[in-house]
């Protein structure tokens, strides 16, 4: 095998669920597509390895101060929606039903794991919910243990404010993952959060 | 969504196989991975774009004049197997089975689609049969019809040599069952067999 196919077999071995056979496919696409194709995608990584940061107002990634939906002059200001990851924040806008605003946790509490509200972007996230117009705090934290508990934390930390506090329905399968939910599921969650 | 996130995920949906959902999480494996894993996955797409280049001798990849195969002292040059591509040279060398030489084609013959034998390395093949100390020519090409046509082919073109020309073997695959084997192959399997 020629070597330098092989580094590269190796190093897409790494991507998650990457077995020998996948990475030794993307490598031979990687060889055979246009020059063209292959110069976006590395320059793509590089973008994304040097310049991405965390939204200072959301903490969603961005590659500015703030991140396209709190730039975004259409959204609705007075809806925060709480999440632990840029990856579950896709996963929402993908749905196309949430027109507000969010606020990326980056974790859930873990008290076992030595995770406090400390540790992910809470104090961030009750500090926006008094400065700013925010009516509505919606919930679309992982249907976990940690998540739940993490959802009663904020709801008890709010009660004192007339913010309402919701959380997405459980439309999202127990013990399943908002990144793999499907738009609609997603979508259907969005519209019957409850009051909690 | 950040657009460079963006970006990426669209250049991973290219991969084959992949869409939205898997690209999302290469793009965050890239992300989150180490700035030197991910520089050594840069590199090694740099090198097989820019280096990789076709054995002079046997038309396998190689970022050299010979491949690694040409180059081995320790492989057996009287035995040379004939391939269609370097993904299959690859899986006859993760075998182990296979002590010889090679010979990429670079496809098979199929003159409804316009490749004749100057389209793919056979006068090279030829040449080389000629010229080399070649006792067997092994024939691995894919059963297919433009395989078993381009099988023929060379056999035909080398019937005034002494070289043995042989073709592997058809069958069951090892830990298949016969239940799920095509007719075709069953078939294949019944004609070929041998005595033990």
């Amino acid at each position: 095998m020629a070597s330098p196919l092989e580094k590269l077999i190796n190093s897409l071995k790494k991507f998650p669920g990457v077995g020998e056979k996948t990475a030794t496919r993307y490598a031979f696409f990687i060889l055979n597509a246009d020059r063209s194709e292959i110069d976006d995608l590395v320059k793509a990584i590089e973008i994304v390895k040097r310049d991405l940061r965390l939204c200072s107002r959301c903490f969603h990634l961005t590659d500015e101060d703030l991140c396209n939906v709190c730039r975004d002059s259409r959204r609705d200001r007075s809806r925060l929606c709480v999440i632990e990851s840029p990856l579950d924040l896709l996963a929402v806008e993908k749905s196309g039903q949430f027109k507000g605003i969010y606020h990326v946790l980056h974790g859930v509490m873990a008290p076992l794991d030595g995770i406090g509200p400390g540790e992910i972007r809470l104090n961030e996230l009750l500090v926006r919910v008094r400065e700013e117009p925010i009516a509505e705090v919606i919930l679309a934290l992982n249907p976990t243990v940690e998540g739940e508990a993490t959802a009663s934390f904020i709801k008890e930390r709010l009660k004192d404010t007339k913010v309402i506090v919701s959380r997405i329905a459980y439309g999202i399968p127990v013990g399943g993952s908002l990144e793999y939910a499907d738009p609609l599921t997603l979508g259907r969650a969005f519209e019957h959060r409850t009051k909690i």
